[in-house]
């Protein structure tokens, strides 16, 4: 570890690994504490005129903005309407804000704004306000895109990481790797054996359906920087759950297991942009499972483990040869710059 | 004009003058085009559940992130909060996005979170969700912030630039230009003569003491990037009225004004961040003007101008030797990275 990672940024801050956690909770977290804020979910939770509306944001910095599977636009359409729909709600409005590197062609802004369009339409959503802001050449790279989202939650959804309890089935949607594989594979200089895409997609249809199937899901996540990991061990940690997770159960491509040996990358640690992990009560799992494989983002949904009542605050990976292993978030930078 | 401002972003698309104006018209808004954005107020009006919510975001990439008067946490606070109270609403919820450049001292990220939380807290906002980006040194210049603001409308306020009328009286808050140059006179190599301190403040309370006075206030604007004249610009040209503008009446510091001369700027395209200019039907103008200023906020309010109903499209502007001049924007870029 650098000296530098105590008293200045460094990339792995923005790896979704221990650094990041570590930025969050004990710089930014303590200032702006709040019990809405505090809940650490994908979105927040607003009590409104008696309803509840979901609100989120998100910056998207990846590279390449043009991406095999997609680009930056889409991206920040399916990536705040994941959010949203992580906590079950109907997303309905997003904000568009723009930061602009002087130099940039306005040809890759055009077809990121109608990329942007094109993925908004398609998740039933509305770019309803925006900004636009341009930074010299050197002090930004190409087109930032942020976006923040508003969605409506229907009476009686409920679904937060507080909610996961022992004896939840652990549900995920599909194939894991795709995303940050397809990115990584993008960049120049980068020779990968395999076609690659990424899988960025909204989820909020999906989502849908397992709710319809089975109202009471506690929780959902969708595995985006840091990878699965991430998602299970912070639900492990914060909630001081102990989560058993079965390595062979877990779908990854053989292209994108391939490329992650090569990269030295787990797997499980690697960017997704159109999967979810959900926490089911036992007596849903099965309804659930089936609802997700009869839609079209969800065909290959699989149980990959429970939670557990014993060590608590860690997920214990089966491994394929019949041992154990900790699952752990790597500390920091792999990845950068993946969304 | 460069060859490159038709293909490129250049620096003057982000100068809030005729560059912006026409990213934003010819780029931007043909792609998302919808009855909500289309209306282009500072802010989003939300049916929901039958109420009214605001939504607006903007990005702020001022440098240097400290500066006289205030920093990029609590201008990023202000900010956000103005244009909600720009449409009347009451500010509850902000979503904060920080994108953190590879060195950047994380006493600094620690200074400007803990801004932002003063402002939230003296305004009456909660920064209910957030994000973290890092990118590599040289990809982006030290911190950016992005903030999104929740606020909720109260029955019968309706104020938007689609109600300006012939005839209603232009009243601003206070002197103009102090915050852009603040900003300017902190950038090294610049000595000016004087002492500069940003203007920086939320006006939602402002707002309701002005409304509370007259509810049937027409629109509001608070004239940041590209200053005054971008504002009346803006509402002359997008809603097709003329304003007629007596230039005496508009309070500069005279330091400020020193400042402008030797820097070759117009005050009216100096960007204000805790100034706003409201269109007000004669008959509650002298009451409105009253209520803003009983208000600390206020204290400096003036009748500017009138919309009229001829030169539509026009802002003009009686200059103090007893000629006219027609109010315009500039091409581009005069300020850069002020808010």
């Amino acid at each position: 570890m650098p000296a530098q990672g105590t008293d200045h940024v460094v990339m792995g801050h923005g790896s979704g690994g221990k650094l990041t956690a570590r930025l969050i909770e004990q710089t930014i977290l303590p200032a702006l504490k709040n019990p809405i804020l505090d809940v650490l979910d994908d979105q927040a939770m607003l009590p409104l005129d008696g309803g509840r509306i979901a609100f989120t944001t998100d910056s998207y910095v990846v590279t390449p903005i043009f991406f095999p599977g997609g680009d930056i636009g889409e991206l920040a359409v399916n990536g705040t309407v994941n959010d949203l729909a992580m906590g079950g709600a109907v997303p309905k409005f997003l904000s568009l804000a723009l930061i602009l590197e002087e130099g940039t062609p306005l040809f890759d802004l055009e077809r990121v704004v109608a990329s942007v369009r094109r993925a908004a339409d398609r998740a039933g959503v509305v770019v309803v306000t925006g900004d636009t802001k341009v930074v010299p050449r050197g002090s930004g790279d190409g087109i930032f895109v942020n976006t923040a989202g508003i969605g409506l939650v229907p009476a009686g959804v409920r679904l937060s990481a507080q909610r996961v309890s022992p004896g939840d089935a652990v549900i995920l949607s599909g194939q894991i790797g795709d995303h940050g594989v397809a990115i990584l594979a993008s960049r120049e200089g980068l020779e990968l054996e395999g076609e690659f895409s990424s899988d960025t997609a909204a989820l909020h249809d999906l989502v849908a359906s397992m709710l319809a199937a089975h109202s009471d899901i506690h929780a959902m996540r969708d595995p985006t920087r840091g990878g699965l990991a991430a998602s299970l061990v912070e639900i492990a940690t914060r909630q001081k759950l102990g989560i058993e997770v079965d390595e062979r159960a877990i779908p990854v491509d053989d292209a994108v297991r391939g490329a992650c040996e090569i990269l030295g990358l787990d797997p499980l640690h690697v960017a997704n942009e159109g999967k979810l992990v959900a926490f089911v009560p036992e007596v849903g799992a099965e309804a659930v499972l089936a609802a997700m494989r009869a839609h079209p983002l969800g065909r290959g949904a699989v149980r990959i483990g429970r939670v557990v009542d014993t060590h608590a605050g860690t997920v214990v990976l089966k491994t394929p040869v019949g041992g154990q292993r900790v699952l752990d978030l790597p500390f920091g930078e792999s990845l950068p710059r993946i969304c």
